[in-house]
């Protein structure tokens, strides 16, 4: 693969994704339509952003819980915004154990109408508020095109669910779990975001307001990579979760949810692979490090030895080690680690026995470094955390070149799009001014394929005219091509 | 509820299960047949029974992964046995997004099929063996009669899967998971089990060998509180799972499964609770310690600072403490922390503020302490593992004397229950001799609904005779009602 035109070709890039993520062994593809597997490493990825995220919400406040998968048909028709954006891709329960259901039952694409039944019995005074629950569970989403990760019929999540006494403490409640959100995918994840406010027409199917962090991967396109809706009371009216307030009148409380999902794994393949396999940042990476003998290491047992003890040593202090002493040849170590995404690889033969040292190669770099043996948990600890601030560096510095500023006509963006595949680039986004008309935002995606992102809280610069129509921007949104 | 009557009383056992595990706010139900919400304590216990499972799995070699949870009925189809022991309960997919599905998709009951078909694929040399692996994830089965966390229609659970090239390693990995949920039910949820081998009748659907631990609740019941299983090659030649051995010859693997569940939750219920509510084992309880200041504490600041402090120093040492200065009197907060399972209760008021004191009174028992502030975390500390300790001392002196070696016939048997029910005593378990016929299980099935439950590794006595026809015994079998 050539990255340039691998990035700037749809069909190049997803090819190089799946066979990135099966090379990886990240998964596999199932029999069941859009359902696929999560191989061990693929899952390890899962479980390190779980506890990471956990930690967050729990010191937060908040508390895990797990409500039903299925959900009668009536729940769905309570909020009739939320059947609208959900009927069309919903699997039913029909039979069970030999008879007819008498009402369907949804296999839940996300909980709102289960747990609002819910907390319509749980909540009953403001001494009850705010509830602050979390469930990690499998949801269902029944879509026409699926990519491993990105988007598959059954997928895994955690959904937030909060209620609030007021507007207020809600909207705090949104704006403080979509800031966890950036702060685990900028810092644990090493990717940069763009956080800001979603435009009605990508608004959560019943949410009043839904904000959101969106990431840019390798080849230009956005993932919407954590959302976070301020409900108002629309859930807590069709679901009547009233409470008796501080002034003794009953009131409906002002609800939350948010959700991030295991399409990030997706985007961090899409964010830091490379051309020869995955760069997975050594906060998620299942190897951290990987120790590889070389040279003639049979005549050498205490070569052996020797690595054995360096990996315990590693072990001993939480680094996650893997001592590859199978009979592969170096050469075939070296290229299967790098496509496994491992951190760091530790080469070391007679040799550096000799002179007290390893040599290591951290996987985003092209250069092997050479250190004393009795610094190598100090030099471990240092090189994994330079690495991780490489890759955030990196997607950011990649990110910032493809953020356009300076497109203000449909006209433009369409010469923009044009040149980029002419020369082998990707178009990326742009920041534009809009209206606020959807007929402006259905126009520039009928045209461009380009969608709005978000409306960023702190935008880089301020438009004065609208994109599509060139009437007054009431706003200032990143738009581009998303999964 | 007196505790007598209540253990020996179906219905009034059931109802005070129920009622505690409501006050104790551990679950509610929920509008579809059979499936329950755990609230944030019940999922918290479950939280803490997978950290300690997932501890003992990784550190054995384990990794999870995570398959579909759809399952296409021509999967079911392949191994005779298992479809005919699952398809009664399955629940199942007809449509999706609007259209009917060519072929129905079971929601899983357990994933032998799934990831059989999928381990065909990955195991091709044995190189690949053994294969280890673990998923955590919702399971269902549509069943008549559910009790909360004991027999729920979608119920949590774990189940590992694993291959290997030989029948002796399988059974040794059989053996291994058993000994783990041994470990972790006796020694962390503070349940004695008695491990041992399931009779034909049974055993997993598709199994060659079961083996079961088995734990006794206060109603003298039995729940299978977990399984291993011997699967022998019957899924892999059902799914053509296929190695090329170290021979150079084409063998089918040796598989396994074992699994626990959410139904550990309410076996602890079930074994530890009083008539006062929840008795939680301190390594599962959400709250170790709750500071409750009592006496005239307005008046006296003092005494709410010294609280905060003790609250911060157990929070900072890794005790799960909560201080409540809500507004109800002590009385109220006692009993509310006791419904919920609260492992120590510490009371606080100015006198013990003044001699630099703290009274402390562990859930399980009748007597109140006194000691010195200074000595706070290493009492805690003390006292949660002395706490530990009772409560497994406490279930195993119960089980032991319910545990009955001494009935050797049928008629004996009935004579047993008969002057149990007459004198609110539990019938318990009873250890006998079995000849191996069916007919004979069923016959004591029929007439005093005790079923076997397993036949045990280290049988505290060898029966010589089957108690049901009289004739030389094969096994010697636990019996007892279970659920
Ligand atoms: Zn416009
Ligand atoms: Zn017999």
């Amino acid at each position: 693969m050539k990255e340039a035109n691998v990035m700037a070709n749809e069909n190049e890039f997803t090819k190089w994704y799946i066979q990135t993520i099966q090379q990886g062994e990240l998964m596999d593809y199932t029999p069941v339509r859009g359902c696929i597997a999560f191989k061990p490493d693929g899952y390890e990825i899962w479980e390190h952003i779980q506890q990471e995220m956990d930690r967050h919400f729990k010191e937060t406040g908040h508390r895990n819980a797990y409500f039903p998968m299925l959900i009668p048909e009536s729940f769905f028709e309570k909020e009739k915004d939320h059947i609208e954006g959900f009927s069309p891709e919903l699997p039913w329960v029909t039979e069970a154990a030999g008879e007819v259901l008498e009402e369907r039952l949804a296999l839940r694409p996300t909980s709102e109408t289960m747990i609002g039944h819910l907390y319509s019995n749980w909540i009953n005074s403001y001494r009850d508020l705010p509830l602050l629950l979390n469930q990690w569970s499998n949801v269902f989403r029944w879509e026409k095109k699926t990519l491993p990760f990105i988007r598959t019929s059954e997928f895994l999540w955690q959904e937030g669910h909060t209620a609030h006494e007021c507007e207020e403490e809600a909207r705090q409640e949104t704006f403080q779990m979509l800031e966890i959100y950036k702060n685990v995918i900028e810092n644990f994840l090493a990717i940069p975001v763009y956080d800001g406010t979603k435009t009605p027409s990508e608004r959560f199917a019943g949410a009043v307001d839904t904000f959101s962090v969106e990431a840019m991967m390798k080849d230009g396109k956005a993932v919407q990579a954590g959302t976070s809706h301020y409900l108002g009371t629309k859930f807590a009216e069709a679901f009547d979760i009233k409470y008796l307030s501080r002034e003794n009148k009953h009131s409906y409380a002002h609800t939350t949810s948010w959700g991030t999902s295991t399409r990030l794994i997706g985007s961090v393949i899409m964010v830091h692979g490379d051309d020869k396999g995955l760069v997975l940042p050594p906060t998620i990476a299942p190897v951290q490090v990987v120790l590889i003998p070389v040279g003639p290491v049979k005549k050498n047992p205490q070569v052996l030895e020797k690595l054995e003890e360096m990996f315990a040593e590693l072990k001993r202090n939480g680094v996650r080690v893997r001592l590859d002493d199978s009979d592969q040849s170096p050469g075939f170590k070296f290229n299967k680690w790098e496509q496994k995404g491992a951190a760091l690889q530790i080469q070391f033969g007679p040799r550096d026995h000799q002179n007290g040292n390893f040599v290591l190669k951290s996987r985003d770099e092209e250069d092997k470094q050479t250190f004393e043996i009795t610094e190598l948990l100090s030099v471990v600890e240092e090189q994994l955390e330079a690495m991780q601030k490489r890759l955030f560096q990196k997607a950011k510095s990649f990110r910032d070149q493809n953020s356009h500023l300076d497109i203000d006509t449909l006209e433009q963006l369409k010469q923009h799009i044009k040149k980029s595949q002419e020369t082998d680039a990707v178009p990326g986004w742009i920041l534009a001014g809009w209206c606020g008309a959807e007929t402006c935002e259905q126009k520039i995606k009928d045209e461009t394929k380009f969608t709005s992102r978000n409306i960023p809280f702190n935008a880089i610069t301020k438009k004065s005219h609208c994109i599509s129509c060139g009437e007054k921007a009431a706003h200032t949104v990143w738009f581009a091509r998303a999964y």
